[in-house]
């Protein structure tokens, strides 16, 4: 109600502003005896970790996860593991500038109409910051995932104008940026007039699902697609998202859009490997849109909280294109949504043997 | 958890097959005194109703609503509100060409493989008969957002490759089709080729809020947009929801696609009336794509529940295009999304003064 | 929230005012496969059912249940099983006697207060009708518990100032009513009395859950006792719940009231089933108490809807002890919280064999 | 569903085991602009805090809270409010006579069971010390009730054997213990024959709550006693739990245990201030009762984990009766309820203005 906690079975409650003393998650249903150590989190924070590569965000965050509860002796009790990520960098932080105004397209003014205060010295909670919570405890979803043989990858396709040919997601996922070596020289010079600018771009990225098993999803209002289009829409700037091959319904008919069935599997997959809210037993992919960072450099118009017209710089530390440091946050969300969905599975549907009628 | 209840405060809970006795809905969470009679209702229904056209589906459905509690003298009690919609048509269905085979493109498979067990008279749950219920819902949330002042109104822009020119989504609202009188004769000829070829086409739909009142959604996981984005994803056949203008955001720069702010208000609305989750005040627009209707006469591959491989031709009453009758369903959920918000706005923050803070 | 709704997994949202159309019940969660006819819950129904004996309600309820989905082929979809049991005696009762006053002790004046408008013409929702729907979903649940060979006892061991000697809870069950012959007498002539005074008094109950497996409950919340208690609690009348053996726990010792282990077993079980919130594999018993019915004829003070003073006798049929008809209800909403936890610890604990360490 | 969360809409989420890293809780739904203090929080936990008298255990627990986030000037944001309370006490401890035994009577052998693993270094989730971080939340929700004018006090009204003749609970709350002075010799000499004994008594409480406002609670399965039935049933030990004068319901007619009512207010108070699961506007009082210390010095029989008999005596520190720690937090659980509730009833009956009918 509140909104801070996400999932059902296997659930998180997160906390922290990102300019306060720290960041926090509880994962609260998550089973015992599943093999876990701080590191499983910190490789997943790492990945996220701004300030890693020249065109993502300077901040400094060293991002250093704390298990306080919920593992004893290397596995989990099945009992809240407690995690807290303490903000080393806050103190130094110049916020003057963005004190009395608010920026636009963020959610500054919208906070401080909501609550009739707010946390000036950043974001607080609407801050990018928050995702280093979501990311931590989809490490340990992951680690669940794992067991199942399921895999989350997340690539970007598209940095604003420049489109990847080819996407390989496997390859994609692990540079931790989009694989496809034909465009870096292209991007490498977007990125420096974006940076000179002071401006940003938008991007478009994906998360493609391997080896989910049938049966994931329960109509009709907690269908598989609507939790992930509501877990990628949570994630910050993200405006569109799409399941399947979206891009084409407008242009395919019906006998052309359907996924033809044959004793062997699907023909196609333009449905994403979800019907009816289900998961088909074939790879789920999703794409989705990310609006260009708001807080840029460049000069632009907004108001002061007298309301007064004022012209606005963003001072610091910003990245030209915030897409890219959505791949693991997207990785994260997806995750926490197929491990609740596995397990409110088991919980309704222990007793039904759970297999696609293929007869080959 | 179980998946047949959407809301928080204000709720819903729904059953019904759609070749089963009866649907019916549940309202938990109404305020008092609101007015409401059974014509209220019985109007969305209508607007909703199957065979209404000669492009929707001939099924004659008299979707009769009839209250079985909470209301009383005329008003609305704070009880749950429990509404049945008898399924008065189902009986004389043959189903015998559907009985043992999967449709492509449709839950049967994924229902059939989850549960072990479906009604295979007809879509089921999966049906749009569904759809009923939430309409039935919606129009008690739409008489709670006009007493507030606030309006939604779906559209459909585009059907197939024809795109509406103009969307006046007032007057597209209640015409119940898109507005844009010089596309009627390509889309007759549209409809009559596609009835002829057995086949269908997709549609891409738009809904606008009005008058919507700074403060609603709640982050970080109970967003406004990302539980529109959920709403709208879990009506039948959605495969893509955007928030604002989600379309040009890879085209834009930063620069471009902020939304500056004056003393009198946004200078754009790309936005979408959204920032950090919650409403800014601005109108509230959204769009989403449908997939053309699965279920069409054309023949197709797939196999039976032996897992052999046969060919199917569905005969019956189908829509060319199911986009159409999203209407009044995509309205419904948005309607019930926003009370759902209104009420949890209320309750958390009853002592704030929520407003903008323009000074002119 | 709204609070018409119970249980997680398993759960349950019912509607209906005692004499409007119908009350009604949305099972969710239910597993698919499980047996199940209208006859499975009708017997439930008529065990309740009020005007069976003499000094039980003289409504002549016929209590007939309607099964309207989820529910095809005589097994369970695994979608929500939507019930209706309509109120058909309701149109000849003559309520001008309690329309304009508060009756004491009862919850008139809490709804007339809170929600500004209440049904007269009758309890409402506060009416000990609304158990029609708990006991028609209990039905179902008992189905599960039957197949978990766990067994679900209520009894009656006090009315009034009249205490059963021996209480054989297996075959006070199926009586009906408590089974220690020697007081019939007894509570022949308490019962006459009561009725010609127009009077009526408490009565102390109990329930024991056998072959409950060790598991079920989660802490810190969810604990197993503090949902049985809060189950119970939400029956109406009842004023005071206990988990074991309460009676006796200011006499006892810390030594003398622990439950000591042995290799073969515990050696007692004042715990009454249930360590830290968690059922130990003992039989589960819970004990408690009803207030004395609040309409009796016997005349009292109460105000009217313009705060005067008036005297009130309520007229009409009315238990000299509701407490006897609280055995089926009260088995109900036990067996409504043992299949949800059982439900839940699938879920969470699927892949630990749950056993206890006893050697022998 | 994972069991770690109370409230609906004011809600708190922990974490943490006993011997642990830290404890830990995070409350949501927190209205905005409450003026907060790190101080507010220590000053309940310091009433909590264990060691305090020679008669409650003699952990050296310095339970200093700190605020990590949802706070800023001195005012809370209506973000959620994050707080640790580090375990500094725990690494001295020899737990090795309870690490590979079960304490009869305690938890240990049902975390076992359900989850294959536990922290065996102490009670871990089922340790009275988890109690902490529902004191500190519960003190943001005092700050709440005090602005509203509702007061929230706890009392002890029985230890083992002896009973108070007379309860001022206003003054019981203040001392921490209960006030009859005439008994203090009687306990004096009962704790001393306990702690030499190695053994311990139950006991009995109570918590009164003035000016609560009419109309909180949520009929039918929000009910307010259920609500507080459950919170009680949720502190370690509680076995029964009561509302209102239950003890004499065995004993009066119906027409003695109803409260009247008069033009003025009701004439008793046997209902305990909760009728048909709403507040009717008188104080509510409940009861509850508390078993004695498991954990104690006297030897008694268990078993260990590999099933085989053992003796067992509990070494360290341990209270004689765990009942006087109780005070503080029946009323953090209270007040968490009466927080939630009044929010949740804003939610849906803003409009409402709620009174009793009192005509004078």
């Amino acid at each position: 109600m509140s909104g801070n906690t996400f999932g059902k079975i296997f659930k998180i409650t997160t906390f922290g502003e990102s300019h306060g003393v720290a960041m926090g998650c509880i994962l609260d249903g998550c089973p015992p005896q599943i093999d876990l150590t701080k590191d499983d989190i910190q490789f997943e924070l790492n990945r996220r970790k701004p300030g890693q590569s020249d065109i993502t965000t300077q901040r400094k965050e060293d991002d250093t996860v704390e298990i306080m509860s919920g593992v004893f002796e290397g596995k989990t009790l099945g009992t809240p593991i407690g995690m807290i990520i303490y903000n080393k960098d806050q103190q130094s932080k110049d916020y003057s500038n963005i004190k009395d105004v608010f920026r636009p397209n963020h959610a500054d003014i919208t906070y401080q109409s909501k609550y009739g205060h707010r946390d000036y010295r950043g974001g607080g909670r609407s801050s990018a910051r928050e995702t280093a919570n979501w990311v931590a405890a989809g490490a340990i979803a992951k680690k669940i995932l794992q067991k199942e043989g399921i895999t989350v990858s997340g690539f970007v396709s598209e940095i604003g104008e420049i489109k990847a040919d080819i996407i390989n997601h496997k390859e994609a996922t692990n540079k931790y940026f989009f694989c496809d070596d034909t465009k870096l020289s292209e991007l490498d010079s977007l990125f420096n007039n974006l940076i000179e600018e002071g401006n940003s771009v938008g991007a478009k990225l994906g998360v493609v699902v391997e080896n989910c098993p049938v049966g994931l999803g329960d109509p009709v209002f907690e269908k598989l697609d609507a939790n992930l289009a509501k877990a990628i829409m949570t994630i910050n700037a993200v405006k569109s998202v799409s399941i399947g091959n979206a891009d084409d319904l407008l242009e395919l008919k019906g006998s052309e859009a359907r996924d033809e069935i044959t004793s062997t599997g699907y023909s196609t997959n333009n449905s994403g490997g979800i019907l009816g809210g289900i998961s088909n037993g074939d790879d789920i992919n999703l794409s989705f849109i990310i609006k260009p960072t708001s807080s840029i450099r460049k000069k632009g118009k907004t108001i002061n909280n007298k309301g007064k017209d004022v012209d606005l710089e963003v001072i610091g530390r910003h990245d030209p294109c915030v897409g890219i440091r959505a791949v693991p946050i997207a990785e994260a969300m997806v995750s926490l949504v197929l491990v609740d969905h596995l397990l409110i599975n088991r919980a309704q549907c222990l007793d039904i043997e759970q297999k696609l009628p293929f007869s080959e």
